[in-house]
């Protein structure tokens, strides 16, 4: 353990943060998303929910002004309701930044699409339905 | 996430717990035990205490009945106290064993040499000082 | 071994199966599939049967219940007829799911072109001709 | 498969029996047996018993006959019984064998300690205690 | 060396020969192909003819009943020569067939780029041009 | 880049540090000293001095405070001086600690095989001679 | 260290410098840069400016005389200032050179496409925004 | 040093040369050819000329004569003259083949995706501009 | 293929042979040996006898004249015979050797223990017992 | 190609004696020494002597003043004489170097045992006996 990191940030997971630069992209994933089968690189984060991630995440990670919306949900598939959580990283996220953040909805198959490019998948154990958010790196 | 399997179980976690035999051992590791430094095999726990894995690991994990002890903790050098949360290790192994299970004390320096010849590390995040404990697999 | 894990799943088929998420395949293929030559991942299953991994898979694998259906067979092509074994893999698909599940059958070449999309392939010696079953998952 | 093979034998496993050569030594272990953290080389054997293999590779695989006993057990510690599996495997051995072998019962720990000198490890999920079985391997 | 395989199959051909499935193809390279850049799985073959080979191989491998020809020979280029091996060839596969077999001769380039799609190219010391044939697999 | 974390320390060193428990040790290495010979894990830092490093890494490393002197230094061999930079090290190190930290000198050849002993070298271009240091982390 | 070799470049920045020939491309990334997502082959360049880097390299690389501008910038998207180093970058490549050398600005996205195709990327902690840099090698 | 082998040809060397075949291309790269970011497989022919291993490559080398030219040269761009150094190569393709052998030019950009399709780049030293050569193998 | 290299040369084993120094070792093994449990380096030689590598391998292969047997033979155990293929060794050693060559006996287990430590081992089929042979290289 | 760096040393080797340190050793191997079975590190030198590898390397790389003879050769075993060679060696290190000096000899098996623990070997083809030497790194 060092001063100052949660330890819910692996060393693993510490490195992505670090190696990601300017435009790239991180998927917080929920317990359902096929991570291993779309992540260029991914991380372990079992047993633990969305929010607490990234509440420990924009500690250190600067969210992309030079784009609309640096935050990315996937959007429920007809049938299915909004999850309540959206709230709650929503907080999360207003919170944690400086200046007011815009949150995009992607379409089911967009955000898959987006989640094989991005930089990295972090395997969460999320149960809440769309539980899924991408985050955009920016500068310092 | 499969029917029966609690999410705190990485598949990592549950490939190491199915490939050890009779005899072989895991050391769940506090956050500041030298896991990485010590293990043959290492997996990712972090943000999560020991208690919690240890639940989640006896419902499935045989404790080996032809030894004494197949419980081991890390005996807290001079100066330093019994952790109260031996307390709560020692209700979780009787609750999900058969049989009363004996838990055996060793010194530090002996605990980082058994450690070394585990088959497994669990890397937690567990806060508690000589929260590290040993178990030995046995037969089903 | 562990409690509650049947001995014909291996560690390698459990940690595959717990890395599967929402919409990825698994190929159960029988003795004379090309399955090295398909697989992104492949695993070992030799001596088996279909039937029995049927079994023992779904037990922990939960089918997806948001396509029409997320079993699929691999049509005989023009001569050969149609396995009896079918029967028996409809009658555990049905007793191993708590709602009714619909079976598709592919042609020979599209059932290749999406087993090489799959996750991963099962190679099991099943001896009857086309005992070929994909398997899609779901969500807990 | 190929003619003449029988499917429970599988590609990494004919390759290892074909790799060995005179005093070389194979490890066919019972479900219980701690085959990953002992093994130079781990064979899935999952979900069969010991006596199939048994069977199957003898139909290959020449005994040693410049040894005394080219087939080695494990002696049940204090307490427990020996196994009436070792009749069957006595019976396999004879059948298959042009000149009669002798069987030699190695202690718990000698048994480990050969089982890691030997060029590979089997795990079989034989669910009887003491069903280990190591065959030395003789000249064509 | 094992009962009933002859020398001349390694343990790294078995192994190809067992994990290819319905349709999987093999080379059977003289020794002037260039098999090292067109071969998915590279085996050795060095010092050998490919009639010895085909004579191995044929043992074990069934040939491919649902096309029209399962097996292939290059054509020779104009102002070379049809190789009189090709009627040795043609015995060894009626011999070791149950049924008649059809060979289907393709263009050089035709043949190299079957050759790179193939699961495996061996790669013999045939002295013959035009020596090159490939096999396709059948079912049990 | 990220929020809080000096731009001297990379993603790979951050990661060794986050690794290391207690007891471990790093070697903050001069340009002079051996490093890729003798690390267990090695670490670019080339053209920074040790001080840059010194007080970035102390700003997250608790020391071990369990030994006698969790810091320590290589003594001049016969003839060369002690390195005025001495002094530096030991302010950074008294600032940067809650506690009063006294610092070991081991003689040349003991440096060096405690150096392989240590989870990591970091490789700086410190021109100074005799400007090595080895930190031994603590707990939290 | 080696005679004449600036402690700035590591060794394996050295090894890079020397593969690299005629036409091929290195860029000299700032911090921001999403150097680990582009880079066929990444250096850590951490802690450092761009200028010491260019000055270090241009001591021993000769630039591409073949082409209009062997020295590419990323150009400021609207809103943003053209960076005062440049003036700086333009100082130091004319005082390394034996001839005058143009510099061309692309665009951010072009930028992004063209590190991709580089032969790797030095990742600096050049914190000037737009403090990118790349070169094209020459012949001697 | 084996008897009858240049001591100029490394193992590595001879390795590529065996393995290629018919057809298969080999460049001999001057010191400023890209080799490391174009060659599928690289050799180190550092501190060499092109016509050394010209000579003793061919000793054993079969050029193509199924091709019009299985020799290829790099055509100067305008402003830069035909080297002199290409009458020594022909004079050694000449002198070293049992037939004439007719040489082509190929522009650079085509020489350089020649280069990537080809087996292998020997990376020689030659200070010669255009001292850059392309073989073609043929058959024996 | 290349000019003046035998066939029965695979490139695998000329690398071998061109590696190798000064007293380095290379076992010719025949069938039954334990070739891959003993080997440094493993070379198929599957379906090739020992006088037909010797003789080839010779052909290029200096023995060491530094020592008073540069080739070693495993001597047969008490019951069996000195084999006659030992004396077409010794006519192949003395023809292709420039001066007399003393052939040494180990024991088995010395054999085998040599072995261990030997560069390389070449698997052949070779069916006569003890039909093994050490080659140990010389200079030029 | 870089300015200032000889052709002859490639990139492979400037990155060996970059990451060289105080104390460590380099070999440069004669043409008959067992260079891949002794290193540590193999570096490719074919086709070259000892005494331009030597100048070119000394230009860069310090000895060791900390010690009594910084260069080591292999004394010849009895009945051969000592080499001319050595006189240029002597000349070039003497030359190179600021300061005097001394030479030591180590018996053949000394300097074998000694190559074994050194940082890396540079096979060359140095045709001369007893060209083998040994340089170790001194300070900047």
């Amino acid at each position: 353990m060092l001063k100052g990191i949660p330890p819910i940030i692996s060393p693993d997971l510490m490195k992505i943060l670090m190696e990601m630069g300017h435009g790239d992209e991180i998927v917080l994933a929920d317990g359902n998303f096929p991570a291993a089968s779309h992540a260029a690189r991914l991380i372990n984060g079992n047993g633990h929910g969305v929010p607490e991630f990234l509440t420990a995440i924009l500690q250190f990670f600067p969210l992309d002004t030079y784009v609309k919306s640096p935050v990315m949900l996937m959007n429920p598939v007809e049938g299915d309701e909004e999850p309540v959580i959206w709230q709650e990283y929503d907080e999360i996220v207003t919170k944690m930044s400086s200046c007011p953040i815009q949150i995009e909805k992607l379409e089911r198959m967009d955000f898959y699409e987006r989640s094989k490019a991005a930089y990295a998948i972090l395997a969460t154990s999320e149960r809440v339905p769309y539980g899924n958010i991408i985050l955009k790196k920016g500068v310092l």
